[in-house]
């Protein structure tokens, strides 16, 4: 039932084709919008189209970016010989929290999975192998732990090996500040089989 | 740190604006839109600002409409000696639902609510009482049954009364399919004082 009216009842459906929102939060983002000055409106709408048009990826690490080359890419300090090959900006991120990375990145934008029809050439792998003669020593594989990830980081490691550089993952383990009873079976054995000594 | 550039950075707070969205939902929204095709991407702003600017009110119970008087108010099979007053368009949506009442609507847009600045004046409370001229036997104030709700609706039967038209209020009670247990204190007397005979 349109009791709101055609446009409000599009724009709910619009929202909830967003991830993680469903009927109920699109009807409070819609609604919050309708209760805000068309100005206000229009420069969120602007926020959108512009942000989308102005995408650019570095050309580089291929991370968005509003640059050519990326701040982490022109970073004179960072060590050019290893590269962290991540799936999402998102990751990018992520390891930046960590501040125990100083090298550069590569983002891949996805991993490889045959079950969303997402392969090897949908990804930014070429660009990958493309960076790897400039003096890198080292590939450390940031995937995701899962079956995306793991498939993505074997793929890389059969593509990249061949070339004499190092191909490394990131360790598989009981998250820090974590309870052992609540770890899965599967990263209790990783947890087990790569320990190391104190 | 502005690794997304600065576009990209000010889309998620953008959506950070948002009510229940935070950091980490902002960031997932605005991606999921910078991995869609820019048509897409300005169809979705385009619903947004079409919405907002398409925004009617009903002439007759101040409820969204594309309509200069809404489905409920123009549907001739409706009781229009009884009006539920509600806060919000959602309200109207909710009570239809219930398929319990027959009669029309009045959307106030909000409750009285000192703390943060709204005062009657600030609600469609002049546009109801232009409507109680007409055959009107009943207001139900079917307003949020919150500390605002409660003033507002004690507000309108001041208003009302006085006018000769009975104003009642939606029951306090404990939930249909909840758990005793888990009822409130103020719930439990609310739902004990207005007990009905079986």
């Amino acid at each position: 039932m349109s009791v709101y009216g055609a446009s409000v009842t599009k724009l709910i459906e619009a929202f909830e084709q967003l991830p993680s929102i469903g009927h109920k939060s699109a009807e409070r983002l819609a609604f919050f919008l309708m209760h805000r000055s068309e100005a206000d409106v229009e420069a969120f709408a602007e926020a959108i189209v512009s942000a989308r048009r102005g995408l650019k990826f570095c050309t580089v690490c291929q991370n968005m970016s509003d640059k050519d080359v990326c701040d982490v890419c022109s970073n004179t300090a960072r060590d050019t010989s290893l590269i962290c090959v991540v799936e999402d900006p998102r990751d990018v991120l992520a390891m930046e929290r960590s501040r125990e990375f100083r090298g550069l990145y590569h983002v891949l934008h996805g991993a490889i999975s045959p079950m969303n029809g997402v392969g090897p050439d949908d990804l930014r792998i070429a660009e990958l192998l493309a960076r790897l003669n400039e003096g890198v020593t080292e590939v450390i594989v940031a995937t995701n732990p899962n079956v995306e990830g793991e498939a993505t980081a074997m793929y890389l490691a059969r593509l990249i090996k061949p070339l004499g550089i190092k191909v490394t993952r990131i360790a598989h383990g009981v998250p820090v500040g974590g309870d052992l009873e609540y770890a899965d079976d599967v990263t209790l054995a990783m947890a087990l089989q790569h320990r190391v000594t104190l």
